[in-house]
Formats: C-alpha cells, sequence, structure tokens
C-alpha cells in the first residue's frame, strides 16, 4: 500500500515514517494489514535521514495542488495530513495560516473525493480550537470558541474533514492533539514551544525563556505516546466513530512548574535552573487560552492512550531524541 | 451610510431591506445612528416590489469576487450576508454548497479585510450546525455536530467569520436562526421546508405533505422576529460578545403536532386536514438531527427576543404575508 505523510520533515511525520517502515504494515482498504510498499513523504524541505527504497521524498509546498497531485495518487490508501503554520506564526501571518492550515487540508480533501477511492486520511487538531471561557476540565461535547487563527483553522479542518467523510468521500480521522513535549530540534513560531525548550536546551547545557507562569497548566503528550496515537488513529475501526470523526486526545496535565521539578528529578537541579522565568505577553494570551485537562472520555474508549508522568517523558527524550 | 445585503431576492433579505428604508437610519461606523443612503440588494435574481431611490439591485452570484467588488465597497459600513444554498439542496450537490456557503462567505470576508474599514458583518447560521447525540436543550457551549454539508459549512463560516472579527478586520455578529416559520411565497430545497408548506399551503386551499412525524420538535422564529433580531444583532455594541461572536438565538420549541393544532385553532379543522403526513426518509433524517430546544442565555441576555406561541405567528403570517 501506499501512504503519504505531509508535513513529513518535521519531526513527529519523520517518527511516524520511521515507524512504518519499522512495522512494515498498516490497515489496507481491505480492512487488512497490508504491506507498506511506498511512502511519500511531504514537505517544504526534504526529510533528513531516510535511505529506505520505500521511501519517496517530494519537496513542495502543499498548497499547491499539483504537488498535492503527485503525493496523493489512485493507489493511496491513507494520509497523514500533519502539515501546519504554528500557532505563533498564524497569528502573525494570517493570510499564510488560512492558506496551509486550511487551503491546503481542503486541497487534500478534494484531490481524495476527486479520485473516488476513499483514503483514510488522519488530520492532526489540536487543543488551541479551544479558548474563551473553560471548565477546569474539557468534555467532549465542549464547543471549540479558537483565541487563535491556528485554532480556529484547524478547527474549520475539523469540520470540514469530518463532513467529507460523512459524505463518503474520504474515511477521516480528527486527533485532537495536546501540546507535544518534548519536541527534539531547535525552538518553533509554536506559542508553546517552550514547553518542550524548557527541558530541552538546559538539558544541553543552554539557557532557555520560560514566557508563561509556573501555575499555567498544560496538556502534554510525548513524542513516543504522539506517535503511537497517530497509528491507533489510523487503525481505528470506521464504524466506531458514529456521528463524528473529532476526537480529543488523552494527556497528562502538569503545570509548568511541575515540568521544571520533574527536570530536576531527572536531571538535577543545577540543569533546571537553567529555565529563566521570563513573561511574555503575546504567547501567554495564546497559551493562557488553552485548556490544560480534557475528560477524553470517547477517545479513551477508543484505546487512545496518554503519559503517566513527566518524569518519565524526560527520560525517554533523553533515550530517544538528546543528541550527545 | 451604505448596507449591503446578500440573497436579498429571498424572503428575509427583501423583508429586512424594506425594514430598513422604513426604518431610514442604523448604528454606522460612528457608533451613532447614521442615515441610510443607499441598500445594495445582491442575489442572482432581482428582487421584487421595490422602487425606493435609495435601492440598488445587484444581480449576480455571490461567488463571484467581481460581483462581490461591487458590492462591498470602502464606504459600506454593514453587510447583511443572508446567501446561502439551503440544507436539502446542498446536501445533493455539495461542491455548490461548499462554493455558496462557504467561499463565497470566505470572498466577503477577505474582500471587507482588504478595504481596512471594518463593517459590521451580520452572518445567518443555523441550529442545523447542531447533530448527534444532543440533549433536551442545547446549553451555549455545546459543540457543533453537524449531520448535514449545510450544517457544517455553517459552522465553518461561523469560526472563519468569529475569527475574522477577532483580528479586527470586520465587526462580525453570527447569529444562528431557529427554523423559519411561516416563511411566504413557494417550497424550497430546504429540509425544513415543510415547516411552512403544512401552514401556509393549507390556508391557500392547498394539501402540503408533512414528511416528518408529528413529534418532531422544531426550533422556530417568525419572520417579525427574524427581522427584529437580525438588526437587533448589528445594532449591539462589539464589546458585548467578549470571546466569541457566535449566538443561538431563542426560539420556539413546539412540535409538528402542535403547529397543526395551531392551524386548527387559527383556521379550522377543515383547512388542517389538507396537511397530508407521509413520511420522508431523507428529509427526516436531516430534520431529526436537529434540536428542538435551546437555552440561548447569552442572547436572551444581550435582548434577543422570541415569539410566544405559534397561534401568533400564523396569525401574523395571516396579516403580513397571506395573499389572497
Amino acid at each position: 500500500m501506499h501512504i503519504a505523510i505531509t508535513g513529513a520533515a518535521g519531526f513527529l511525520g519523520s517518527k511516524l515514517a520511521k515507524q512504518l517502515l519499522a512495522q512494515g504494515s498498516l490497515t489496507g482498504r481491505s480492512g487488512q494489514p497490508e504491506k507498506i510498499s511506498r511512502i511519500t513523504m511531504v514537505d517544504i524541505a526534504a526529510p533528513a535521514g531516510f535511505s529506505d527504497p520505500r521511501i519517496d521524498v517530494l519537496v513542495g509546498d502543499i498548497s499547491d495542488p499539483a504537488i498535492i497531485a503527485r503525493a496523493i495518487t489512485p493507489d493511496t490508501q491513507s494520509i497523514f495530513h500533519l502539515a501546519a503554520i504554528v500557532s505563533g506564526h498564524a497569528e502573525v501571518d494570517f493570510d499564510l495560516g488560512m492558506k496551509i492550515n486550511f487551503d491546503a487540508t481542503r486541497q487534500i480533501l478534494e484531490r481524495a473525493k476527486s479520485l473516488g477511492t476513499k483514503p483514510r486520511v488522519v488530520f492532526t487538531s489540536s487543543v488551541a480550537v479551544f479558548g474563551g471561557e473553560l471548565p477546569e476540565t474539557v468534555p467532549d461535547t465542549l464547543s471549540p470558541v479558537p483565541q487563535s487563527s491556528y485554532g480556529a483553522q484547524k478547527a474549520m479542518g475539523e469540520l470540514m474533514v469530518n463532513d467529507f467523510s460523512r459524505k463518503g468521500y474520504i474515511d477521516g480521522r480528527i486527533l485532537r492533539m495536546p501540546t507535544i513535549s518534548v519536541r527534539p530540534g531547535a525552538p518553533n513560531k509554536a506559542a508553546s514551544s517552550f514547553a518542550s525548550g524548557i527541558i530541552r536546551e538546559p538539558l544541553n547545557g543552554q539557557e532557555a525563556v520560560c514566557p508563561v507562569n509556573g501555575d499555567t497548566r498544560m496538556w502534554l503528550m510525548s513524542p513516543r505516546q504522539a506517535i503511537r496515537n497517530l497509528i491507533h488513529g489510523h487503525e481505528l475501526d470506521a464504524g466506531r466513530f458514529e456521528a463524528s470523526r473529532i476526537l480529543s486526545l488523552p494527556g497528562l496535565s502538569v503545570t509548568v512548574r511541575e515540568m521544571a521539578d520533574a527536570l530536576t528529578d531527572v536531571a538535577g537541579g543545577e540543569v533546571a535552573q537553567r529555565i529563566q522565568w521570563r513573561e511574555d505577553e503575546a504567547v501567554k494570551r495564546i497559551v493562557n487560552s488553552w485548556p490544560g485537562n480534557f475528560e477524553a472520555t470517547r477517545a479513551k474508549a477508543l484505546g487512545f492512550t496518554s503519559d503517566t508522568n513527566f518524569s518519565d517523558i524526560i527520560r525517554a527524550y533523553l533515550q530517544d531524541d538528546k543528541t550527545p
């Protein structure tokens, strides 16, 4: 079977491709496991570190219909659509956010619809769809009230993927991901970038700014859990979704202060003291609009899983991603 | 001030234009009442019955950027965007629904953004954004789970109008309208068309098919209340919306059987016996996915109003719209 991954040069896309190569099969159109013959990794930059002959690298703009037509072909059984302009970036460049977060998603759906092959489409959404007045714990039934353009564009995408699925044009699965921590690599323009930076940089002997208050409650997921849940979301039988393909995934609810304390536990006080607590109003406004805890009842019942504590997340980062 | 109305040849658009002509002023950019100098009525067909010199008729496709550019100009202070492909029609012609219900809305917003004049935009949404498992009474915080493409497209439009407002590109107001009854004129392709037809046609001596069960609970609003609430939504001070511009309006919760009983009360049993009870699965599937009752707490607190009983709605129809 052929699989397309957008945003494939990103850390989640790359980890997903590696996991798919390692396991070698995925549920295909038949409803049975099928051998993965080819994975097209689409991104504006080439992913690093892939030499497997099953990998097909496609460098281009995901909002370009010609690129989408090359990535998604009649033999494409599954699409993992991870490409996005992150929250902080979409807030300063509204048009670019609409183009990538919404228009590219639509073009992928329209392409899939035009083929008539009903591919599985795993679309990543985010806790950022929520905002406004929030209960302490968000139930599955709460209405998104996004307070960022990224959140609004993701929420629009959710509805669109859901309706294309309801109509039978695609077989969509919409996963609202918690903030991923610890993300390897460099800081990015996500308002949540610090949630990885305050762990990653101190472990590398560098200082990192924490732009929010220590009491800020975050809803987190480790990269390991994220990859597991992306694949689980793909594998689920379509009949189990009932009226909606949109799921808020389970996560780990921790305060930023608890994250720093876990860093002390795992790596020592000297490392944790490299966190510089310096609040930034623009980041705070966006991050504080997100919920810090969810019921995630439906997703749990469907077998999605979460991390159990933040110290283990840090240890997993040290094993999987820390470059010496 | 200049006002643009889309879908202006429809019965709500025409009634709105007449009311605006009659009252002569509306809150303008200054925040004070301003004299209405011109109303551009946009639709694919010319509205009937307008001779007032302040009326400017623009016949064209609202998804055509050239038409939008002519309708919305730097002096346009207010836009009532009512144009839509109705529920039953959008369900059978998905692409047309996307084009008019979503793309045209986006083009209107992009046009307003490009002008930099931040016009007020009143956007009509619908109870059809809701579906799936529903509580008996829908709270303001319930997440839309549309079970029709019309509902999905409206819910996407809601999020977009809200985010353009949050960014300060427009001053949007999103009103989730109950089903309007009694709508004058001919049946249309809305799944809810019967909610007017089973009253209007019997009063005209004709039979009308009721495609749903008598126990079906509807959330209704008379044309009089609809016009009042559209204008009220326009007039509200922007500061009162807080985190969201989206409001579920108050309505009247009645069963279809109660509607038929009210027709007997007002016009007699002979008239009400012209209702043919013949269920239609396609209509039932859509109509039964809609809620029959809402809390509408926010909208009530903001001064929106509802009808008090269905017999009065029928009497108002006889006064305002019944053609002998």
